[in-house]
């Protein structure tokens, strides 16, 4: 195997080995825990920040990014315990930086754990950070064609969240390609669709999160 | 220096080094050569379409993307010389792949050469590619906190192009602060603002572009 696989290859097998510990962690404290993964801007603060005002504490969030803390403020002022992992240059979270805040804290009564993670459709996708299921949010400004283009995370997605979807007016998105091309990738995709900004499909995405088993 | 450090400082000189003879190609051709970085949907291949309407065969594209040559078709057909690179997996380009394929076809007439690299805010901002400037494109639809979060490809963009702007009305994105945080980072940096949908913005940006030394 040429050097630079095998030195990626068992940084990987290492990544694995934790998020086994991660998610033996969460399933001990019956947490239900997952990854949102999505483009830059996408919206997964702003859902987070929804999601934090109808649970509050019982929400908690490790939320993680190139610098900077505006995320982990925004969600833990909305009611959620949230922190803030500042990865410095990392274009996405490892399972080793996931463990690290979950000792870090008490997290009582929490009860959903959501690993907000750098934003950036490729990186994410394939590494293992412990939860349950990945869930990915795709923006209608973002182009229908993303979940052909970028297979890795929308073939691992178990919900795939349409947001900004009160921009479908002003924007040229043929919701029925992108969601059948989730669906070729991933025929029992959870698809829904979401505005922060109207509220629309925050309750079905509650319900479904409240009734996907851990 | 810890084994994964130094395979990947290794693998980031040998790509500075293709970079340079990259450079070198373009120079002695008389090409006018940028890279152009984002998030994935923020409007590269629009705003690539619209040159190519201006420039013809003028212009010349190298698109990246994981999979599918949407990208590469929709540029050609719009009346540039465009190839597609399919990396499969990886997150930004390479000065080898680019290489390749600046010697694969004569590219005969191009005064102007594109790089549309991976969608992504972070990988592609620290590999060289033999471009002489970097052009962020950042759409409204965003969020104005990003030239803060990601500092690494603001700092390096000569100019940072706001593109949708035509969305500016539906969406809360503080352009003022968008812009200070690029120049924060970058004092220099040409700041213009895009709608390919109007058409707003592109004579400024096609003067800009004819008028940068190269």
């Amino acid at each position: 195997m040429p050097e630079i696989l095998s030195v990626k290859s068992s940084a990987m097998a290492k990544n694995d080995l934790v998020a086994a510990e991660n998610r033996a962690w969460f399933r001990c404290r019956g947490m239900r825990a997952l990854n949102f993964i999505s483009s830059p801007g996408a919206g997964k603060t702003s859902l987070l920040e929804a999601m934090a005002a109808r649970l509050g504490r019982k929400l908690g969030v490790i939320t993680g990014d190139i610098q900077m803390t505006f995320d982990a403020d925004r969600i833990a002022k909305a009611g959620a315990q949230a922190v803030q992992i500042e990865t410095g240059g990392s274009c996405h979270l490892t399972a080793e930086q996931i463990r690290k805040e979950l000792l870090a804290r008490p997290w009582d009564g929490v009860e959903t754990m959501v690993i907000e993670n750098i934003g950036n459709l490729i990186c994410p996708s394939t590494y293992e950070l412990g939860e349950f299921f990945k869930v990915a949010l795709l923006s209608v400004t973002e182009g229908d064609e993303k979940p052909a283009k970028y297979p890795a995370l929308f073939l691992r997605a178990e919900a795939v969240l349409l947001t900004k979807i009160d921009l479908l007016p002003h924007v040229n998105f043929d919701v029925a390609r992108a969601e059948r091309d989730c669906l070729k990738l991933n025929a029992d995709a959870k698809l829904l669709h979401l505005s922060c900004k109207t509220g629309q499909g925050l309750d079905a995405w509650m319900d479904w999160l409240s009734k996907r088993p851990v």
